[in-house]
Order: C-alpha cells, then sequence, then structure tokens
C-alpha cells in the first residue's frame, strides 16, 4: 500500500466503499464468532437422543440403575471410553464431569484457588500474586477465568509449534509465583497449530519453581481433524511421568464438539494423586454428575473407534466450510495478510496488517456479520499489534460463509487503505 | 429401663441379642441411609427420556436449536416452569443450572468466598473468620460444605416450626462474621418439620450485622407432600421484598426427586440484584448447563401442574413405606424412643435414648442394614447427646422395609438395655 499515492488510495478506498455499501444493502445476519457447530453437524448426532428408552437401558455394566443418585466419577463404561479418547493408562487417572469441560477447568481453578493443589504447601490465595502463562493468541474463555480471578497473566508467543519454551522454561524456573499455563495443544484456538513432538517434551521436563505449578492442557479439539493428514500430539500426561512429572498436568476434554454443545459430556484425566485429591474435595460440591447423558453416550458410539467414526462426519461438513474461506482469502487479500490453514479444529487465525484489526471487526459489524471481538484472543481483551481475527467458520452455511468471507476481504483492503491513508 | 434389676436387664438383653443374632443370619443387605427414590419412582419419569426425538424436537419457543451452545441462565420454557414451581415474581428472577441444587449451593458459597456477594464490601474469604448458621439436626451435605471451606458452624436448635429464631435473630444481629444459615425449610431433613409462616416472616425481617449474610433457602422438598394435608410454606423472597431484605434470600430447588436424581434441572431463586450479579460471574464458569435435559423435562411435563401430577404418583409409592416404618416403630419401641411423622419429604427423624445412637447405627451395619451415619445431621458429624438417627424409607421395597424396621427396634432397644446395665 505504501506504493500508492494518496490520490491513488483515495481512488481505492472509494471503490471498497461502494462495495462494500452494496454487502451493507444485503441487510445480513451472519455470526461467524464462535466455534458453533452447524444444524448438519447437531443432526448427526440427534439420534444419540434416542438410545436410552426404558428403565433397562438405564442400568449400568455394572448393575447400577443411573436414575438414581450416586457415582461422583462417572460410570464405568463412560471412564472406559474416556480413557482410551484421551490415552489414559488407567481409569483412575479420569474423572467424568457435567457438560463443560470449561466448568471443569474453572472448578480446578477454583479449587486450587481455596484449597491448592495436591502436593501444594498452600491455596493459590494465599500467595501474594499470583500469575499464569498464556501463550498468544489464545482462548479468550481462559484468559477470562485469570481476569476474573486476579490471576495476573503473562502472554507468551505461540509459535508454529507451540508455545516459546525458551521464555516458558525460563519464566517458570524464575518465578514461583506463576502457577500455570494454559495449552490448546491440538489445533490450537485460534492458530490451528498442534504442539510438536519436541514441545511436549519440554513441557514433560519443566522444573517449576512453584511446586504446585499445573499445565493446564485443553485438548477441545483432540479428535477435531480435517484434513487425512491428522496432526500428532503426544502424550504429555505419559511423558511427563517419565520425568517425575505427572502430577504437573491436568488434561481435559469435551464431547461438545463431537455429540452436542451444552448437552455433551466433558473428562479430565490426570495422574492417581491428583484424581483422588480431586475426587475428595469435589465430593463435597456434587453426589454426581448426569449418568443417564454418560450412559447415552457410551451406548450411542459404543466405543473410540465410533467416536472417531463420527468425527469423520463432521470433517465431511466442515471441509467446504474452510475451503470457501481459505479460496477467497487467498484470492481477495494473499497481497495484505496471512492465515492459518490447519489440518483440524474451527477456526482460522488472519493476520491482518498492524493496527487494522478492530476497525475491520467494527467494519464487519455495521456489514451485519459478527466477528469475535478484536483482541478476545489476547490477555485483557488488548491484542497489541491489533493485527490477529478469528474465524469460526462451522456454524454458516457454505453459500453465507462465501458472502462473509467476500466482505471480510473488503473490510480488511478498506481497512489498509484508510491505514495507509492515515500516514500520508 | 431404671426400673428393671440388672438380672432383669440381663434377661431382656439375652432375649434381644437372640433375636438379633436370627436377623443377622439372613444375611442382609439393605440401605436406609440416603433419601434415594426407589426403582417405582424412578419409572414414573422414565418416558421422559423419549420425548426429544428429533431435531425439530431440540427447537425452543424462540426458534432457538439447543442442541448447540449458548444460553447461560436457562431457556425461556424452563425459566417460565420454575419460576411457577418457586412462585417467583418473575422470571428475571431464577437461574436455571445443571444436575443439582447441591452443587448450585456449593458454586454460591465459593463465589462468595472469592467474590463476595451483591451488596457486599469484600470476598468472604478476606474476612478473618466466618460463620454459618446451622439449624440442627440438619443435612449433612450442607454442613460438609462449611467444614470444608473451613467456615465455622453455630448450631441452633430446630424447633417443631423452624429453628429458633430468637436464637438467629440475636446472633445475626450481633455477629458481623456469621454470613449465612442453612435452611431447608419444608419437610425438612432429617426431621420433617416445615417453617410457620411466623418462622418465615421473622427470617424475612432479620437485621443481620453482616450487610452480605444470606439466607440457603433450600427448598429441596418443596413439592414432596406425601398427606393430603400438606405443609403451607410461606414464600419468603416475597416477605423479605417487603422488608427491604429482598437480596438476602437465595432459594434453592432441583427435580432430582421429582424426575431423576442426577439426571434432574436444578433452579435457584433470588431477587434481580443478586441473579445478575450472579451471572455476570457464572458467565466466567461455564457457557451454559444442559439445555436438551431442560427442554425434556418442560417438554414431559408441561407446566406446574403437571408436576404437581406426578409428585401424587411419588406420594403413592412413598406413603406405605413411611407407614410401615411408622408403625413398627410404634408397636415395639414407643417407650423408649420418639420420632416424626411429617408430612412429607424423605425422612423419619428418630430420637433414641441418649448415648444410643452411634450404638444403633454399629449394630445395623452389623446386621446388613446401612443406616446415616450417626451425627451426620449435625456439624462435624458429632451429635451431643447421640440420640439422633435418620430414617430414610423411600428406596428399599415395602418387605425390605419392614424387616428393617423391626431390626432397627431390636437395636434401639440392645442399645438401651446395654446402657442402663452400664449404669447400674
Amino acid at each position: 500500500m505504501q506504493n500508492y499515492s494518496k490520490q491513488e488510495l483515495l481512488e481505492i478506498k472509494s471503490e471498497l466503499v461502494a462495495k462494500y455499501n452494496r454487502y451493507k444493502s444485503l441487510g445480513l445476519s451472519l455470526d461467524m464468532s464462535r466455534g458453533n457447530p452447524s444444524k448438519e453437524q447437531l443432526d448427526i448426532s440427534t439420534p444419540m437422543l434416542s438410545v436410552l428408552k426404558t428403565a433397562e437401558d438405564c442400568i449400568d455394566e455394572t448393575g447400577f440403575d443411573c436414575r438414581n443418585y450416586g457415582v461422583l466419577d462417572g460410570i464405568p463404561e463412560a471412564k472406559k471410553l474416556f480413557s482410551e479418547l484421551m490415552n489414559t493408562s488407567s481409569v483412575d487417572e479420569i474423572i467424568i464431569g457435567g457438560n463443560s469441560s470449561l466448568n471443569m477447568m474453572y472448578d480446578n481453578i477454583v479449587r486450587a484457588m481455596i484449597f491448592g493443589v495436591y502436593g501444594g504447601e498452600k491455596p493459590w490465595s494465599s500467595c501474594e500474586n499470583i500469575k499464569f502463562l498464556c501463550p498468544v493468541p489464545g482462548y479468550d474463555r481462559h484468559f477470562r477465568i485469570c481476569e476474573t480471578l486476579g490471576i495476573e497473566m503473562i502472554s507468551v508467543p505461540l509459535l508454529a509449534d507451540g508455545p516459546d519454551m525458551d521464555m516458558v522454561e525460563k519464566l517458570v524456573a524464575e518465578d514461583e509465583t506463576i502457577k500455570g499455563i494454559w495449552c490448546v495443544p491440538k489445533y490450537s484456538n485460534p492458530t490451528g497449530i498442534t504442539y510438536s513432538s519436541e514441545t511436549v517434551r519440554r513441557f514433560a521436563m519443566l522444573r517449576p519453581k512453584a511446586k504446585d505449578f499445573r499445565v493446564f492442557w485443553d485438548n477441545a479439539y483432540s479428535l477435531h481433524d480435517i484434513s487425512g493428514r491428522s496432526d500428532i500430539l503426544l502424550n504429555v500426561l505419559e511423558e511427563a511421568k517419565k520425568y517425575g512429572n505427572g502430577d504437573m498436568i491436568y488434561k481435559f476434554m469435551s464431547t461438545s464438539k463431537v455429540s452436542f454443545p451444552g448437552a455433551g459430556v466433558a473428562a479430565m484425566a490426570a495422574s492417581k494423586n491428583n484424581i483422588d485429591f480431586i475426587k475428595k474435595l469435589m465430593g463435597v460440591q456434587t453426589i454426581g454428575y448426569d449418568k443417564l447423558n454418560q450412559l447415552r453416550h457410551v451406548r450411542y458410539f459404543k466405543d473410540a473407534e465410533g467416536v472417531r467414526r463420527q468425527m469423520q462426519r463432521h470433517a465431511e461438513i466442515i471441509k467446504p466450510k474452510f475451503a470457501i474461506v481459505l479460496y477467497i482469502l487467498e484470492k481477495e487479500i494473499s497481497d495484505i495478510a496471512t492465515w492459518s490453514n490447519p489440518n483440524g479444529g474451527y477456526f482460522i487465525s488472519l493476520t491482518v496488517p498492524d493496527g487494522c484489526a478492530k476497525r475491520v471487526v467494527t467494519l464487519m459489524k455495521e456489514a451485519g456479520v459478527k466477528m469475535t471481538p478484536s483482541g478476545a484472543t489476547f490477555p485483557y481483551g488488548v491484542d497489541p499489534k491489533d493485527n490477529n481475527i478469528r474465524i469460526a467458520p462451522t456454524h454458516p452455511p457454505v453459500a453465507e460463509l462465501q458472502t462473509a468471507a467476500e466482505i471480510l476481504c473488503v473490510c480488511v483492503r478498506m481497512a489498509a487503505v484508510e491505514k495507509a491513508l492515515s500516514e500520508k
């Protein structure tokens, strides 16, 4: 853009504004703000709603009536299924939760704040000031938990193979008030990268100064391949055990984007020490989570292979959505922007010229397309370069997505031209 | 028993031991420890499992697809149903939760510990030492929350018309560190009494020194009549509003003993100030609870009248169970024990001679009948008189219950004779 004269830029701008106004006049109402599955994806799982019908259907493999009270940490067949999905070495290393892994993560942090963690000397809240490392860009809801709980967030760049591990190693080794790190290790939200085996091993070998340091390994997209060439993620818990670090890892997953968001099943995996510690406190909070929904999931999927077959069906629906957005980005703005092209997950991470992201999101909003608020993928909602936009292409139908991507490209170019003009 | 000579007591004892051993030899395995519904009760609700079948079934009254993410505080039709069940003046005064009201109560206390409550000056955990009033005997899981969180518990006698309000009024007016009180206002767990209108009004008019004092009104048995003459409970939230105390009340309920324990729906009602404050923090913890299960409940019950009809069916199943236990108690131990005969709820509260409760529960256990641990209904698990036994008659079939009640009477008499002997 720097090569254009002011006059040229003004002419480009006026053409873009005309285009933009045509889109605006369509009166669109599209949403690319959150990683929500589409109706077609939800339809895949809908037969699950009918697998439990009779009283006999509600009896688990031990003969227990799942309609009644009891079973704090999940019915045995659910523990087996999730152990397989999470590559856990034993069902003693797993807890089946409610409908939300976010809630499980929140509860674990709150528990650590109030009671501390297994092997810790005191509650996190007894420390003057505690900190979490936040690979950026990252998942806004992770950051909101920290911000709300008054946990200071330290940004760490998320590189192509995971967080900047030189920085992570140095920080955790030096600072005892760093109690945790947020990780979305596979098909990271939003950049779509997967941590390399080298990165996972460096996590496993961390020597944090805080003995009560925990890695929050939110493996939300562990099953969510959209390519035949799916990324490989090493099992961080098993790796960590090799270095005596088994108690340092909390792994999370859910079926929110496998079965139903909001009516899925969440699970966490961790060392037996951690699980026993957590279960004791969890038993004060609840008698147990929804066992009928656990049973519904197990009966429907049958086994891990059943889940994987389901994920292929999701991928078939999602692929054309990623394709159309990537195609249009390539056609329209490859000269001024870059983006991720992940092998799985729910997002495309778009990097626009510095200082333009907020403006693009505003322009999109005014044209009737809701995007994730700019800055949301950074701690405290502040994107220091104001250049990251998270695109969530799964929910809208392909035709709408095409329109939305086209508007997005017009908005990116408009913001870039406005910026160039402001610098003339 | 005091009138008997030692010799007579020894003879009575030896007869009782013979009886006891006959029961013991039956190799029983009965459970009267928890308020669990029976299989027949669970069967009533089982058709609910089939009401959501198709994608179209999952659309709520606003057109929202309940299979997807969203809706933090409950779908509109669930808010309407629970507002009616909780006599809430508006749907702005309600939050629909997950599967457990215990979990909702725990979350609210934890939230108060970390963030404080609406209108409070600071988090409860910032206070040196905080306290809860605990009407006794009461619900063990309430007390366990306090004990685990380090909240000091002060016992208040639960009288025939509710907690000793003279004591409650005096304590909360004097002590700023008293932040809450546990109440099971209707068919109290375990004594089965219902707070009188006078008691409810005195709650509504409380003038606690702590501005961040909250009444935890766990109306777990609000719908659980077993008699045509059901007890009447005044609406404490509406009463409290009359005295400017609307923000002081948190009401809770769930369908755990209406539909399915563990797969029911919980809800809380409170002033709009409280609800708005809580929702803001709850939005950090979760995207939303299980909306499909909310919808399942609304579609099955249709309205509050549907719930009430269902409760009549529960009552028909429960009545003979209360009847057989009460009949046997009356026949066998009316000379040495007293008990409650509630119009609803899940428990009979048995008062045995002082110092005998623990022994009775041990004898029962050895005979193969699991009872609630003695002391469980008191803070810190200590029944100061060691005379309260909670009987949960709903789960076992009537025939087993008869046997269990008979053994119970033998055990009570044995313990009483042992005590009399020890005093000779």
